[in-house]
């Protein structure tokens, strides 16, 4: 699979990712090469990521600890800490080895260390492979409101290899999917189609399809004044329903995946309502939707609480809480607003 | 005093500081307007800074504690909480009037929150308007280490109005005139003589020739590759001893310029011995300082501890630390290595 170039970064795929990396080590003179880990990918990932690198410089392993939880400034003030004991400089290379929470706090903390330092994502869950690690979005959680601090900073390469999707569950791996769906569903309805099959197979051309995508959307519009946003399909209320079950004390956390999996049957069933999307395509995509992430149990009382949370969306503006919608498939529209009254009626289609 | 027009912000002064300001609440539309004051500020400088805007637009005050001490990430964690619950979005701009303090964090807490608010620093004492609030670096300390977090971010304007000078105590207005004498000493012999008169007055134009300094050095080098270094003049040293001194049970904190003086002493007499800066001038440039700034106490058991700070400095590479010397009055040279040994002749020569 070719290397995608593009403006600040580049990103690389499978055997392509150690001599692409190999290479960079090699042309810049880093005084020390910082490997971001969390307990699992330290044990599962380090190992053979390591043995590719080729490099006289000195290397240090940082763990945090696994799980969105630990998305958290409390991390990176750890994380800080331990560059400034272990000497890093302006100079030095942080790589952050993890799903997205290790990705998205890597490269905050990378960004934001005496005013940044440079870094490499390499992403080992599905979903940070299809979202997290491109576009240079940073970030962790504020409380229990996700992704509230955060700084826009592309690293200098993202290297994808495949081969760590088989160290993952396989909840995880369906949590990268529902990204990967939501590709088809603002961009391409070829795409979408690959996965209305039975059986998902292929995975090295579908990821690869999607950062295309995904790079693509990002690379006209970084700043997201408009394109970049239609990403965030399903994500506004997905955000809101993910932060809604991390916090509640009695429900069990929903994986990222499969609260926007629910997000994008709500998002889909009020374009229909307001903008005209063809509902016998609705049924489809609830269909599908549904087949690959189950169903998430919902009673009335929960609504309100997960609508209180939306007025925290990163979206929203002069207080209008922002949605994206689709005319079409591949046809989204950004910027609607919509009623307390037909988000209810959504999850009462969800539920049906 | 006429504005200056950078490519990415401008600054404007006096009189000039109002028009602008309330020309751009007019040209965007932003949703809610966040003032960041500490407590003297709040008292001090807000009344008549609110008096003089024009808008239509809610204005919330968020107020940090006063000083340096409280110039960290658990602070930042309070302002961005505080902006999530006052309902902060992206169309919100954040208006820091303070000092370095407040305008170091609230540019940080700014670029950071929801990945970027547009933010204003209106400086009231004079470090931050000749210093801290041109050029775009954000930051906080970490523990007590030196705004070893942070991005580099310009705001939208700088805002420098002098009259907040008057409300300034006599050690912070000194504090501020390390800064300036150092853009004499590493950018303008003319501009140094100004200083070496018995009085200083006529601070307006000072101040504007200072900006216009630093703005000059900081347009050609924004990411600090070579020219930006040379404003560390003084601050290798002088930020050990700021750090040692602030963390030290015994010693009463230094005010950063304080610090910065004494840095600047102590360089100054290694660039005669590494540089060839001339022997005479040395010991005039260490009269004018002490004119202004008195003696600060030091005794040999303090010289190892700052040594031992200097390995944080944020200017070091590859384990070296990066001093900047002078090859002469406005003859700055960046990336010199001293010796410990020297270091600690120049605390001798200082104390002589």
């Amino acid at each position: 699979m070719k290397s995608i170039q593009t403006e600040n970064y580049s990103i690389h795929f499978n055997s392509n990712c150690y001599s692409a990396l190999n290479t960079h080590l090699k042309a810049i003179n880093y005084s020390i090469l910082f490997i971001l880990v969390d307990e699992n990918t330290h044990n599962f990932c380090l190992p053979q990521f390591i043995e590719q690198i080729e490099t006289s410089c000195t290397i240090e392993i940082i763990e945090i600890e696994a799980g969105e939880e630990h998305k958290t400034i409390e991390t990176c003030v750890g994380v800080w800490n331990a560059l400034s004991e272990l000497g890093a400089d302006r100079k030095s290379l942080i790589i952050n080895l993890g799903g997205g929470v290790v990705t998205d706090l890597g490269g905050f903390v990378a960004s934001t260390f005496k005013r940044g330092l440079n870094y490499i994502n390499v992403p080992t869950s599905l979903l940070a492979m299809v979202d997290a690690s491109v576009g240079g979005k940073t970030g962790v959680d504020l409380g229990h409101l996700k992704n509230q601090i955060g700084v826009i900073n592309p690293g200098e390469m993202v290297l994808i290899d495949t081969n760590f999707l088989e160290t993952l569950p396989e909840n995880q791996l369906r949590s990268g999917l529902a990204e990967m769906l939501k590709h088809g569903l603002i961009y391409s309805r070829d795409y979408w189609n690959k996965f209305s099959t039975d059986a998902i197979s292929d995975y090295d051309n579908l990821i690869y399809e999607s950062v295309i995508i995904k790079n693509s959307i990002v690379t006209k519009d970084p700043l997201e004044q408009n394109l970049r946003k239609t990403l965030n399909y399903g994500h506004t209320l997905g955000h809101a329903i993910e932060s809604y079950f991390l916090s509640h004390p009695e429900k069990e956390a929903l994986l990222h995946g499969e609260a926007i999996a629910v997000g994008m049957i709500l998002a889909t069933y009020i374009s229909t309502e307001l903008s005209d999307f063809p509902k016998s395509e609705n049924e489809a995509i609830k269909k599908v939707i549904k087949r690959v992430f189950g169903e998430v149990t919902f009673s009335p009382t929960d609504y309100d609480a997960i609508i209180e949370l939306l007025k925290y969306d990163k979206k929203n503006e002069h207080g209008n809480i922002n949605f994206v919608l689709l005319e079409n498939m591949g046809k989204p529209i950004i910027d609607c607003q919509v009623s307390n009254e037909l988000i209810i009626k959504a999850f009462e289609y969800y539920r049906a």
